[in-house]
Formats: C-alpha cells, sequence, structure tokens
C-alpha cells in the first residue's frame, strides 16, 4: 500500500442493487468519513453477484486508488461472492479460521439457534488477509494490502457497517491519512439562471485558484433551485473552514440578497427563522400551489409559532367566500393576476389578524393555459401593513414543478419583503 | 456495436455524486427501460467532473459490455467535460453544430433572454457521434458506436433525461435488443405491516415458483409505505406480463382492499380517479399535516375538477373561525381527538357544499407531545352525508415523516370510504 492514501474507491456488491427498485446508500456513509481524513472518493461502483465483474471492478479500482472499500456480499449464501472474488484477486487459497468459526456459533447460540451449515462459509478467509471483527452480525469484515492499494470488505447492512467502518477509520486508515481536510459548503441562491450566476462569479474563480488555500466550486441547478458547492482541502479542518467562509463572503458581496443561505438551511427556514427573529406571524392564501407553500412551511420544526392559517381555493367561489377577494377584481383581471394575488394576500391577512400575507394563483398545468395565460403563469403577492410586492412568473416544467418553483418564489419574496423592512 | 445488445452499464457523471450529500438516481429510470428490453445492467458507476477518471471508466465499460449510457457533463460549464472525454476517447475533433447553436438560441429567446456566451459549448459534437435532440433543455444528448459497443450520452437533469431516454429506447435500443424481456410490477399495499404482508403473501411465493414463468418477488417498506415488487422474466414482453398479471391478482384476492394500486398509480391518484369516477368533490381541514394532504390531492393533473378548497388551520381559533369546529368539542376533547377531526371534516364539507370532507389534527412534533397524546398521535376523520369513518393512530418518525404518514392514513380513509358507498 502507499504510505500516505489519498484516493479513494468504492465499490458495492449486490445484484439487488442493480434494480429498478434499490440503491446504494453505504457509500454516503463511507465518502463521509473518507473526506474527514482528507482522502478524495474518485470513483464509486456497483457490481452484482457476479464472479468476473466483480474480479475487473476490483482490479480496475485496485490499479487506480490507494484504498478501496467494498460493501456486500459477505453473507453467507451462494450469491455472496467477494470473499472468493477476493482469494482470486489475491492468488491466494481461502482456509477457514477457527476462531470466526467460534464467534459465528457464539451469535447464533446467543439466540438460542444452531449454526446453519452455510453460515461456516462466512469464516473462510483468503490467505494474506485479515479480519474486522462484527460486532452486530455474522459477516465478519476483511482487509488487506497489495504493493499500491489498501482493500476493506465490510457487510452490506448498514448497521453492522458502520460498526466496523468506525474501527477501520480509527486502525486502518487514521494512520495513514494524508492529514488534508476536504471541507464542504453549500450556497443556496435564488433570483438568477444558472448562467447568469456563473458569469457573476466567474471572476472569483481565478481568485480562489490562486489562493493558498485553493476553493474549488461546482453549480449545481434545477427548476426552481440553484447551488453553489465550494470546497476546499487544507491541512487543518480550521484553516479550511477559514477558507470556504472567505469564498461565502465573496458570493454573498456579489450575489447579495440571491444567496440566501450558507449553512445548509432551506429557503422555508430561513424564511421562519427571518419570521421568528422579527416576532411576525403568517398566514397563506393558495391556489395553483394547492397547500405545498404550507406545507413547506410547516416542514419546520416549531413552524406552529409562526403560522397561523393557509387557505386552499382552488374554486374563485372559495376565493371570494374565504378570502373575501371581491368578485370585480376577479371579473376584471382575470383569476390569474397580481390584483387577485394581492387581494388573497391582503384577504388571508386581514382574517387572520396576522402581520404577513401571502397569495398565489396560477395555472399549473397540464390544462387551463391560454395564449397570453399558457400553463406555469403564476402570479405571487405578499403583503404587510403599509408594504407588498407583487410579481407575474412564467415557470418551466410540469404540474410538480410549476407547484415548486411557485412555492418556491413565494417563500423567497417572503423573505425579501421581511428584509426590505426596518428591523424593529 | 454488437448485432443484438444483451449487457449495459450506466456511468453518471458529476463530482457532487462523489460527495456525502447527493445520489445518483438516474440509473433508475436508466435500468427500468433497459430490462424491459431485456437488458442486462451489468455495472453501475459514478465519477466527478475529471477528464482522466472518466476516460478510464467510458474505455472501461467500452471493452465490457454491449451498450453505455452516460448521464451528466453535458451542461455549458468549464467542469462540464463528458464531450470533450468522448472527443479523447474516440480520438476525433470537436466541431461546433451550427443547427445546435441555432437550437439553444431559440430556447433562450423563447425566454426573452440574450444567450450566454458559455452556452455555445454545448453545440460542440465529436466528429462520428451523432445527436439527441433536447426538448427540455439546452443541453443535447449524444451517440456513437465502436465495434463493439453503443454509448449513449445523456444530460443529467431528470426531466430532461426521461424524454431522451424514452426517444432513445425507440430509436437506438429496441431495434437490437435480446427479447428475454424483464417484466415488472409494483403493488401498494396499506393497512398491514411489513410482516403480515409477509405472511400472508407466502404460500403464493411457492405457486409462483414452480410455473413455467417463474414470478420472484420482493417486499419494500418505508414509513407509511409498503410495496411488494413482482418481477418476471420471459421470451416475449406479453407472455411476461401475464405472468405478473397472474401473480399480481393472486396478491389483490389474499390481501383485498388493502393492495390498492398495482398500475404504477400513486394513492393521491387512485382517491383522485375514484372521486372522478363518482363524481364526488372533496373538501380538506389539516392541523398537523399543514398542507400536505392538499399538496398531494392537488398533484395529480386534472385535481381542479374534484378538490373544492382546503383550510389549514394550526391555531385552534383559526378550526374556530374558518371550519365553525365548536370551542365546546375542542374544551371537551381537547385539539387532537378524533371528535374535533371529525369536526373539522364536517365544517369544511358544509362550508365548500361538497360531497366528501376530511379532518387531520395531530402532533407532528418534536414539540407539543404529552404522555397521553404523544408526539406522533394523530386523528383523522372522513365525513359524507350519511357516514362517516374516524380513527386515531400513533406514528413513529419524526416531523416530516410524521406529516406523510397522516396524509397517506387520510387518503386511505377517504378511498375506503367511497368504495364503502353503493355506486350510483
Amino acid at each position: 500500500m502507499a504510505p500516505v492514501m489519498r484516493r479513494a474507491a468504492i465499490l458495492a456488491v449486490g445484484s439487488e442493487l442493480l434494480t429498478p427498485n434499490r440503491i446504494d446508500t453505504n457509500s454516503l456513509a463511507i465518502t463521509e468519513q473518507l473526506e474527514r481524513l482528507g482522502l478524495e472518493v474518485v470513483y464509486k461502483g456497483v457490481v452484482g453477484d457476479d464472479r468476473e465483474e466483480l474480479a475487473v471492478a476490483v482490479r480496475t479500482a485496485m490499479s487506480r486508488v490507494d484504498l478501496l472499500v467494498c460493501c456486500g456480499g459477505l453473507g453467507p449464501t451462494d450469491d455472496d461472492v467477494t470473499r472468493d472474488v477476493m482469494a482470486a484477486v489475491l492468488g491466494k487459497p481461502l482456509a477457514e479460521d477457527l476462531r470466526l468459526v467460534a464467534h459465528i456459533q457464539a451469535r447464533f447460540a446467543a439466540r438460542h439457534m444452531p449454526m446453519p451449515a452455510i453460515n461456516r462459509r462466512q469464516a473462510m478467509v483468503p490467505a494474506g488477509a485479515r479480519v474486522i471483527d462484527n460486532t452486530k452480525g455474522t459477516a465478519p469484515g476483511l482487509w488487506f494490502d497489495d504493493e499500491r492499494c489498501r482493500v476493506i470488505l465490510l457487510p452490506g447492512p448498514p448497521r453492522e457497517l458502520k460498526a466496523m467502518l468506525a474501527w477501520s477509520v480509527e486502525h486502518l486508515l487514521a494512520p495513514h491519512a494524508p492529514g488534508l481536510s476536504l471541507v464542504r459548503r453549500v450556497i443556496r441562491i435564488t433570483g438568477r439562471t444558472e448562467s447568469q450566476t456563473e458569469e457573476a462569479l466567474q471572476p472569483l474563480y481565478a481568485k480562489w485558484a490562486g489562493q493558498p488555500t485553493v476553493v474549488s466550486a461546482t453549480i449545481l441547478a434545477s427548476l426552481g433551485q440553484i447551488e453553489l458547492h465550494l470546497s476546499a482541502r487544507a491541512t487543518t479542518l480550521a484553516e479550511g473552514e477559514s477558507a470556504v467562509s472567505m469564498a461565502s463572503g465573496d458570493v454573498r458581496s456579489v450575489l447579495g440578497l440571491n444567496a440566501y443561505s450558507d449553512d445548509g438551511r432551506t429557503l422555508e427556514q430561513v424564511v421562519g427563522d427571518l419570521l421568528l427573529e422579527r416576532g411576525y406571524r403568517i398566514a397563506v392564501a393558495e391556489s395553483c400551489t394547492g397547500g405545498l407553500l404550507a406545507s413547506r412551511l410547516t416542514d419546520v420544526p416549531g413552524s406552529s409559532r409562526y403560522v397561523d392559517r393557509a387557505v386552499v381555493a382552488y374554486a374563485n367561489d372559495a376565493k371570494v367566500s374565504l378570502l373575501g377577494v371581491p368578485v370585480s377584481v376577479i371579473a376584471e383581471h382575470g383569476a390569474v393576476s397580481e390584483a387577485v394575488a394581492r387581494a388573497m394576500a391582503d384577504g388571508i391577512r386581514v382574517g387572520a389578524g396576522v402581520d404577513i400575507g401571502v397569495g398565489v394563483t396560477g395555472i399549473a398545468g397540464p390544462g387551463g393555459g391560454s395564449p397570453e395565460k399558457p400553463v406555469g403563469t403564476v402570479a405571487v403577492a405578499a403583503v404587510v401593513p403599509g408594504a407588498a410586492k407583487a410579481t407575474t412568473f412564467r415557470f418551466g416544467g410540469d404540474r410538480e414543478q410549476v407547484k415548486f418553483q411557485a412555492s418556491q418564489a413565494a417563500l423567497d419574496m417572503v423573505r425579501r419583503l421581511i428584509l426590505s423592512l426596518p428591523a424593529v
């Protein structure tokens, strides 16, 4: 193995992980541990319970990285092939480890059951490999080195894997870690497209690349959500934190209010915290978002302190009877209009006797569009006594995506409205 | 390429997919399509935005499978390297495709925006590769063949990917598919635990295993949702479909009303279809679900035909003023009680003048619990003129999981209430 391990790969083994219904999530927990030690995961793979495929994947990884972590395929049945494949890769025979046989027998005995014969397979160890004890199950882990790469084999069940991963971190990884910790931060952005954000941030990338502690950035965009992922590798955790904090400050000074979170908080959490901070209560009147805006606001623990009520008024007469929207405003401007959004926001605010009212009305589709107001047209209004905002958006995407983007726009409007008010 | 494609690999490209926060899910949709065609996915991989790693992964896959599907890395920014790497793998230069430039410009023009200069990169095509049009975004797909392998490159955003995958299946894959189709079907189940379901279905498993077309089954359970996944491999799609249809019939005869869907429909779609079929309209009164129940009902296209309105009454006075819940009922039974849920359902039903009313009141947590009514206690009621159902549940999990399970229980109660009424 390399004296210092820098590059890592993770392989998940199991045919069920190649079906449309299952996904490998063990690699997330493993990645988190490796990044803290300063190792970089350059590659992840999933292979089925197939000797040849697994052997190719293991050999390819071992030729390219300093550390390979494999999970799965250590059970007692015929389709658990990891042990056999590793013996073949090492070119060494498997032999029964009597201490492991006793350990597995003891686990069954503790549950007053005889050990089934097939579980003996779990005590087979390739010559040259060493055992990682499993305190939560019967499948032992294994590890071995070749000249270039250390290989760690862990069982698939997450509960068993986590305990054995912690042991491996301490005994097999930490002593050989590069000590260059990777620190990450996510900045969440509204009010700009991906390319506008990229163009605005372009000059910062050059600056960050030239620093002693280099900060890297990636933009991830989906409808209604832009994230900037910053990362820095540094000899100490504190140094890394300081570099991404400075970079985050740079981003905020370029993007201003368009950057709403750099600490993992969602938009609904940011809005909730602002409402709590100012002591405001909010009420919501929705049409096309159909309850999603209220549901997102109330996803936040403690939101009952500032969410008073919400009304989903799909039918026009519900807008009139529950929200007091004047029939004449609907007749003059149409149900999807800033005037109606504004009247909905006013109506729910006054009815609830709270500080802030929000109104959303639009066409989520797929039906209901017209040439002047196509599917995706959404009017949003937010009001407080003495101030109001209203905008008409035209969102792309399907029904659920229009709903999400509209709820995102409404939350963002509330955020900007609150920030425009003088702090008490 | 091989005349008949049997073995496939899927590569997801993007450094964010190697972090502890993100996971590739595109491969699930791709796998489903490939399995229907009879292709076997032998291998999945994730690589970062790294030219060398991607090139190695692509070359390794191309030497081992008949079909490689790559997703991601086709965006306009510097870290979108898939186009460059494929040109290198092919050993061919990139050239600008003027038709693609026009297509991308047109997409920006439709949003009244100029095309940023960097988006021109998306019009670069390696010589020998052909374009897959993207109707939902700016990133075009690409495909090419070498002697052994067909390679298809799709963009990462799922909405864009899905449309282009459908086109690829029809034009690039179906003509070369081996025809031993894998047919899957998912049966969705409520009202039983995972182990109760398993016990009830045990005798069926033996029957299915002895058939000429064997049907396999796996149960996947999460909070509020049990799914039975059936699969059969057969020489024709029709034969496979017929085997899983028979198995699905067996399951329905064992589980009765507890099996609510075997055609991919969600519970909200099943409820929506029942409402449409019977010509009923519905109104919803929510407390702890905070709008989620209304939002799920209105996720269904066309739901404006049967959803009249919803009220989220967090505060007690909102329950009284908006829903007409008698103060005395709250005082006597507490806000979280079947009596209040029932009064909420009655209140919204009468206020809206519709056929069905639903009421949900409970404690989503993390605060608000008490020894008699701990976090997770939720009362649900559903009413029609002359009939009503009400139940108190105790759900586990965190706030969002309690919200989801409560909305699931409410939808299921509406479904069972409608099915208990004589069809008109």
